[in-house]
């Protein structure tokens, strides 16, 4: 139950792959559609998914991250059958023959919604990505105590 | 808590892996062994879970989803080592070894001890999956806010 | 809630990747620091989190899992850009760079907020891994319907 009493839902997206990413969208924006209070947390691989298409890093590390990992959500693979782009192609074909949103829709969908997005902060940190890189909409970064906090309240917690 | 009173596990299948499914289907049966209201929503990659052994898809997409990640439950490989179908074979061998059920066992035994097992409408659509695919027992397609509800009242839920 | 009014958090630790086995720990740490009582069942790839760097199995089949998947915590890869050992190697010298603790730093800080960390014993069995493998501080192994008990008393249910 959140603050305002609404039921809630609190979720950590560390996957930064398509199908894992349309799911994690499908699923809270279904939960702001039906009134719940939505948070979900963007650790690791899934703050690529609340990024502008932007390098990212300073050092070599961190370039090193954004030319292996860079992009941003349009540039998310299949878990499964990625075949250099190929995968994602594909699915975004079908996705669209039977008239399923984009992820960049289903992002702005959530916005819209108002579903909280934080990106975490010891990942922006390890992986060199600043506030900056982050799409419009997005929260201030916070730590996996606020996470938790969240969590503790929600109906609903989800590692995705 | 589910209608009847009794406490109740709601999860998300979207994996399609061998070891996933099987740790899904393990604690699916250990709830409802517990008495426990079960729901397992199978989605994407998990639909496999619930498929009869036969082709999928009407068009080029869906023919080509259905070469590539075809067959039922008993194709699913691990999601390390998977060495072309090696691995598969030898986690049956061992867990044979060891007096551990078989995918398709485990399965059964679901269906067995009433846990509900809803196949995920727009993973469907989007995969080309009709609902004649699957196996016997598994319930009527539904989409995301059937999950949702169930996983409201629900005590424990996950993400697998 | 925990028996001692606590609130809680139950885990099933299945990913044996770096990355996934960070977050976990984090997590954990996290709600143990803030007081929760913590409970991680780990199982399939996730045993190696809790095990000394010595081989395992007695069979063919156990050497060979020993073999592909051998060493404990510090041998684990990322879940991307594995790169033979080269992603490790980055990852860990960005969280170096970072302040970020190691892997098994993070284990040995569970260990002493008091994080109860149990092995699946059907896994162990599977993969023939003994209890004597574990590292210190690790519980008794337990079964699924020991998990399913706290969870469902538990205020926050992951699966990583």
């Amino acid at each position: 139950m959140s603050d305002e009493g609404k039921k809630s839902l609190a979720m950590v997206v560390m996957s930064g792959d398509f199908d894992k990413l349309a799911g994690a969208f499908i699923i809270a924006n279904g939960a702001a559609a039906m009134g719940m209070d939505v948070t979900m947390f963007f650790t690791f691989w899934g703050l690529r998914a609340i990024k502008k298409n932007v390098g990212s890093g300073k050092t070599l590390f961190g370039k090193m991250i954004g030319l292996m990992y860079g992009g941003g959500i349009d540039k998310s693979h299949p878990s499964k059958f990625a075949f250099g782009g190929m995968g994602r192609w594909m699915f975004k074909k079908m996705m669209g023959n039977h008239n399923v949103q984009t992820l960049p829709e289903m992002r702005d969908l959530a916005v819209e919604l108002g579903v909280g997005m934080y990106p975490c902060q010891m990942s922006m940190d390890v992986m060199e990505i600043p506030q900056e890189s982050f799409i419009d909409g997005v929260k201030d970064a916070v730590g996996v105590g606020f996470f938790l906090l969240k969590a503790q309240t929600a109906e609903i917690q989800l590692f995705i």
